[in-house]
C-alpha cells in the first residue's frame, strides 16, 4: 500500500474509481461532487466559516483529484468566505514534477478551470481567483451568474433568480469542459444532491465525502437533504487516509 | 490483516483501543458511546423506524464490542421502536464456541446486562428482551425509570421528569457495573453527549461511531449536538470494515 504524503501520483484507488466511471454522455461534463465533513454532517462552522476538517491526507488526495478534473466548481458563499485559490493550492502541494510544456501555462500539474456559481454577481475582483489570474499564476475563473428575468426592478434584484443546473451543464460542455468537480458549499451541495435523489434530475456521476473524525454541533452548517430515498447513489469504495475516512460513491446507471 | 468475518477474536484494532482507554476511576462505569449513522449523520428513519445502515462487518464489529462490555443501554425509544434482542443476538452472530462454564448462564460468551432508560416506564412486558429473560435465554434487563416529584398530578404525570445521567452512572457502578456501552437512540445520544462536550459533565470515555455510505435525507432522525466546541473528544483510529468507516475517539483527559 503506498503512502500518499510520498507517492509521486494519484492514488490508486482513486485512478481505479475513475476508470470504471462510465463515460459522460457528450450533453453535459461528468460531475463528481465532492466536500469534507464532521462525523454530524456539517461542512462549515458558524455563518458559513472556513473550517479546515480534512487531514493533510486526504486534502493530498484532493489535490490530485483537481488534476483530474478540466474545471472545479464552488459556490460563491464559499469563495467570500474562504477566498480559495484552488488551483494553485495544488500545484503547490503535490510532488515537485518537471513543467509540462504541452498544458500551455508552464505549471507541472493540470490546472482545472476554475469556476464560481454566483447567482447575483457579488465576487469581489480582489480576491484569490482574480489576483492569481491578474498575475499569471492561476487560470482565468468563469463566473456564471442568472440573467436579470424581466420582472426583476431595483428592490427585488437577485429574488427569485436561479440558476438552472441541467442548463449550465450543457453550456461548460460546449465550452470544452468534459469533467467537472464541485467542492461545495452547503447550498451548491444540495442543488446538485437534486441531480441524485431524482433520476429525473440526474446530472452527478459520482460523490466522494471525507468524514473528519470531529463533531463540530448545530451552530455549524449542514446540508440536510431533501431525499425520497437513497438509492441514487451506490458505494464503490471506502478508504481511512489518515484519521479521515474517505467514501466514494457513483449514480445508480439510469 | 485479519477478516472480522472469520475471525474467531475480537478484531485488534478493538482490543488495542480499549486496552489503551484509562481505567474507569471507580465512581461510574467506563462509558462508550456507540451508533451507526448515514453520511448525512441520520440513525433512524422517519419517526424513528429502524435502519439497517451497518453492513455485516461492521454488525459484527458491534457484537464484539457487546461481549467487552458489562452493559449495554439503550433508549426506550430504540426499545419500543426496534423490539431488540442485544445480547441473543451477539451469540448468534458470532463464532460458534464451547459453552463457558464460568459465566453462570451457559452462554460461550458473556452477555451483557440490557440496561433500558425509560423515563415513563412504557417499555411493554411482549418485548424480546423480557421474553428472552422469561424464557431463560437472555438476562433480566434492567429498567430504569424517574422517580414522579410530588408535584406530579394525573394530567403532568411524566413532564418535567428527567434521569440525572450522573447519578444513575454511579448507581450502575455500585450495581457492579464497570463498562458501559451506550448504543443510541437519538435522544439518549444527545443526553450522553453533554458529557462530552462540557467538561464539568465528563461522563463518557470512548466515541465509535459507524458510518454507513448511504444518504437518508431529512426526513430521517439524525442527533444534532449542542456543543460549544468539539475538543472533548479526540481521534484514536479510523478502520474501513466493509462498505463502512468506523471511527474510533476517546474522551480528553480531564
Amino acid at each position: 500500500m503506498s503512502n500518499i504524503l510520498t507517492s509521486t501520483s494519484p492514488p490508486d484507488f482513486l485512478t481505479k474509481f475513475y476508470s470504471a466511471l462510465p463515460p459522460s454522455d457528450g450533453g453535459r461534463p461528468r460531475v463528481t461532487l465532492t466536500f469534507a465533513q464532521s462525523l454530524d454532517s456539517k461542512i462549515a462552522g458558524q455563518g458559513g466559516q472556513q473550517l479546515i476538517l480534512s487531514g493533510k491526507e486526504s486534502m493530498l488526495m484532493t489535490h490530485w483529484m483537481r488534476t483530474m478534473h478540466d474545471a472545479i466548481m464552488v459556490g460563491i458563499g464559499t469563495a467570500l468566505n474562504d477566498n480559495p485559490q484552488l488551483n494553485r493550492k495544488s500545484a503547490r502541494h503535490l510532488p515537485p514534477r518537471e513543467p509540462d510544456a504541452s498544458n500551455g501555462h508552464g505549471n507541472p500539474y493540470h490546472l482545472p478551470r476554475p469556476i464560481i456559481l454566483d447567482t447575483n454577481l457579488r465576487l469581489k475582483t480582489d480576491c484569490k481567483l482574480v489576483q492569481n489570474y491578474k498575475n499569471g499564476s492561476g487560470r482565468r475563473p468563469w463566473v456564471i451568474c442568472a440573467a436579470p428575468s424581466s420582472r426583476d426592478d431595483a428592490v427585488f434584484a437577485g429574488t427569485g433568480r436561479q440558476i438552472d443546473i441541467r442548463a449550465m451543464l450543457r453550456m461548460l460542455s460546449e465550452l470544452g469542459i468534459r469533467s467537472l468537480m464541485v467542492e461545495g458549499g452547503a447550498s451548491v451541495i444540495k442543488s446538485f444532491f437534486t441531480g441524485v435523489s431524482n433520476t429525473s434530475g440526474d446530472f452527478v456521476d459520482a460523490v466522494i465525502v471525507t468524514v473528519a473524525p470531529v463533531f463540530v454541533g448545530q451552530q455549524g452548517v449542514g446540508y440536510d437533504l431533501d431525499l425520497q430515498n437513497s438509492s441514487g447513489v451506490q458505494h464503490v469504495h471506502s478508504e481511512v487516509l489518515g484519521k479521515d475516512a474517505v467514501l466514494m460513491l457513483k449514480s445508480h446507471p439510469s
